[in-house]
C-alpha cells in the first residue's frame, strides 16, 4: 500500500489531452516505487514510458537535458511542487502527499511541551504534509497558540509551504511572530533558522521529534566562518555553475568570478550537474564558490572538505560585507550578491 | 612538469580560426591539471573558458548536453582520440600522449620472459602510448618476435590503437597470431581477452607488469554465468539506456526490452548518465540489461550487486543463444543482439 496521495487521474487526463506518446518519469529514489505505479498506468493507456534513473533533488532538478536528448514529449516530475515557471519540455509536477495524518497529530503533544512560553508562531510545512495544514493550525490553536502561515509566493505554490531553499513568506512574518515551527525535517527547519534571529523549531513527524535549532545554527555558523577563513587563504577558486535548470545562475557565477578576480585570486567557472566529492577534491582549486543549490554549502560541506561558500559568504571572505551583518538574515542564503 | 605531449598550438589555431569565443574544456579527473594549462592558454587569447567538473569516461562521453545548455561555441575534449563521427557542438579531441618512453622500454624485458614460446604477436596500445608504437615493434622484433598491428577502423583512429570497448582490427588478426599483447592496463587487455580464445597478455608500463589474462577471464566468465542465472529468476528488468552520446543505443534498448517482454518478464527503459550503485539498488528492478558502456558489466558488476547483463548475455539468459557459442568471441561484448 502506498503512503502517498497522487492525482493519477489528473496525470492521465493531461497526457491524453495533450496527445503525448512518449513520457519520461522522474522521481527521487525514495519515490521510485510510486513511479512504477505511474508507469503502469500510462503503459495501460498505450503511452511509451521511460524511467529516469538519475538524481532528482528538487523541483529545480527537472531532467530537461535527458528528455530533449531522448526526444520524449513530456516529463512527469514526481514529489515536488512546480518550481520552474516555464517548461522547456511540457512537465507535470506530480506531488506526492502523505495520506496518514497520524504522525503529524501525535507530534502536536511534543510541540506543546517545546513551544511552551511562545504565543505567535510562524508555521511552514513541506509539500508532502500540506494536506494537513488546516488540521495542524486547529491543533496548534487548541494548544492556546496563535499560528501564522505565509501566503504563496514565487516557487512556493501553496499557503504554508516551505522549500529547503525558500522561506520568504515566513520571513516576512518575522516582525509578528515569537518563533517558527517548520514541519518536515531538521533539514527544512535549519534552512529557515539560518536566515532569522527568531527561535526556530523543526518538527519531524517521521521521528516524532520537535527540535530547537539554536545550537545547531550556532555551531554551523562557527564552522562556516572557519571555511571563510580557509577561502581567504586560497589562491585558485572554482565557481560552481549548475546545469540543473532551477540552479543555473550564469550571471551570478560571472559576477562572483569577477569579484574573486578583483581580489587578486585566480578564478574559473566549473560546470557541474550532481556534485561529486571526489571530483571536487581532484579539481585544481583550493576552494569553491557555490552558485548552484545553497544546501550544498550547508549539508554537504563536511563531505567536500574544500570550502564551498555561498555567494554572500564569498562577499564576506573578500571583505565586501561583514559577517555579523548577514548571518541569520535572508541575505545569508540568498543566491545573489548584494554589496 | 607535465608527463604529456599535447598539441596546444593546434588547439589555439583551431579556436582562433573558427572564431570561437566561449569554450568548454572537458577532461577525465586525472587530466584536470592539464586542463588548467589549456585553460590558461585560451584565456591569454581572450577566450572565455568553462571547466567541466563532471565525468569523462571516454571519447563516447562528450559533454554536448552541458555545452548546449551553457551555449558554448566549442568543446575541447581531452585525453581521448576522436570517437564520434559528427559533432553536435564543434569538438576538438585533444589527445594526451606520454612523453617518456622509458616505462615502455623497460617493460620489454618483462615481456620477453612472459612471451617466451610465442612467435607471432598481435599488438595493441592505448592512445597515450601510441607515440612509441614503432619503437615497441622494433623492440619486439629484437626479441625475435613477429609483431602484428591492426589498421585504423571506425573509432580506432590509429594503427595499433585499442580502446576498452573496441579491438576489431586486432580480432581480425586472430587467424594469424599466436597470442596478443595489449599495452595499457589490465583493463585494456581484459576487454580483448574476453573476445578471443588466443592467449592474451596485458602489459602495463606504469606497474611494469606483463600479465597473462587466462585465469582472470575464466573466473570472470564463471561469475558472469552466475549473474545470468540470477537474471533468469528476475521478474522486473530495467534496460539501461545512456544519454552519453557515444553510448546511447536507443534501438538496441527497445530491442532488448522487447526480447525480455517476449520471455514473459516486465521490462522498462531506464535512462542513465553516470550509473550510481545506490540508484541501481533503489530502482525497482531485480536485474538490468546494459546498452550503455559494456565495461559497466565487467568492471562495475561487483559494486552493483544486481545483475547488469550485456546484450548478448541477455540473449543467453533468455535461451536465445548458447553461452559456449558466444564467450571468447567478438559477439560477447558486441553492443548488439544477433540471434
Amino acid at each position: 500500500m502506498s503512503r502517498y496521495r497522487m492525482d493519477l487521474g489528473e496525470v492521465e487526463r493531461w497526457v491524453k489531452a495533450k496527445g503525448f506518446r512518449r513520457v519520461l518519469i522522474q522521481a527521487p529514489p525514495g519515490l521510485w516505487p510510486e513511479a512504477v505505479r505511474v508507469s503502469e498506468l500510462l503503459k495501460r493507456c498505450g503511452i511509451e514510458v521511460i524511467i529516469h534513473g538519475g538524481s532528482c533533488w528538487g523541483g529545480c532538478d527537472v531532467a530537461y537535458l535527458e528528455a530533449k536528448y531522448l526526444r520524449v514529449d513530456a516529463i512527469i516530475h514526481m514529489g515536488h511542487s512546480r518550481f520552474l515557471e516555464r517548461d522547456e519540455i511540457p512537465t507535470y509536477y506530480l506531488e506526492c502527499r502523505y495520506m496518514d495524518p497520524e504522525p503529524l497529530r501525535s507530534l502536536l503533544g511534543e510541540a506543546r511541551d517545546k513551544l511552551d512560553g511562545y504565543r505567535r508562531i510562524g508555521v511552514g510545512l513541506t509539500v508532502q504534509w500540506l494536506d494537513f495544514l488546516d488540521e495542524l493550525l486547529i491543533g496548534l490553536r487548541d494548544l492556546g497558540l496563535e499560528p501564522y502561515v505565509g501566503e504563496p509566493m514565487g516557487v512556493l505554490r501553496y499557503r504554508g509551504q516551505v522549500l529547503g531553499c525558500s522561506y520568504h513568506p515566513l520571513l516576512k512574518l518575522e516582525g509578528i511572530v515569537d518563533c517558527y515551527l517548520v514541519i518536515g525535517s531538521i533539514f527544512h527547519g535549519l534552512g529557515l533558522a539560518l536566515q532569522t534571529r527568531k527561535a526556530t523549531y523543526a518538527g519531524d513527524p517521521q521521528t516524532q521529534r520537535v527540535v530547537k535549532l539554536e545550537e545547531s545554527v550556532r555551531n554551523l555558523l562557527k564552522s562556516r566562518y572557519g571555511r571563510i577563513q580557509e577561502f581567504r587563504r586560497a589562491r585558485r577558486i572554482g565557481v560552481l555553475l549548475s546545469v540543473k535548470p532551477g540552479q543555473m545562475r550564469a550571471e551570478l557565477a560571472m559576477k562572483v568570478k569577477k569579484l574573486i578576480e578583483e581580489a587578486g585570486k585566480i578564478s574559473e567557472i566549473v560546470v557541474v550537474d550532481d556534485v561529486r566529492e571526489d571530483y571536487l577534491m581532484d579539481l585544481p582549486y583550493e576552494a569553491f564558490a557555490n552558485t548552484a543549490c545553497p544546501r550544498l554549502s550547508i549539508e554537504d560541506q563536511e563531505r567536500f572538505r574544500k570550502p564551498i561558500l555561498l555567494p554572500t559568504e564569498v562577499a564576506v571572505a573578500l571583505n565586501r560585507v561583514s559577517w555579523e551583518e548577514v548571518i541569520r538574515t535572508p541575505r545569508y542564503m540568498a543566491m545573489k550578491i548584494s554589496l
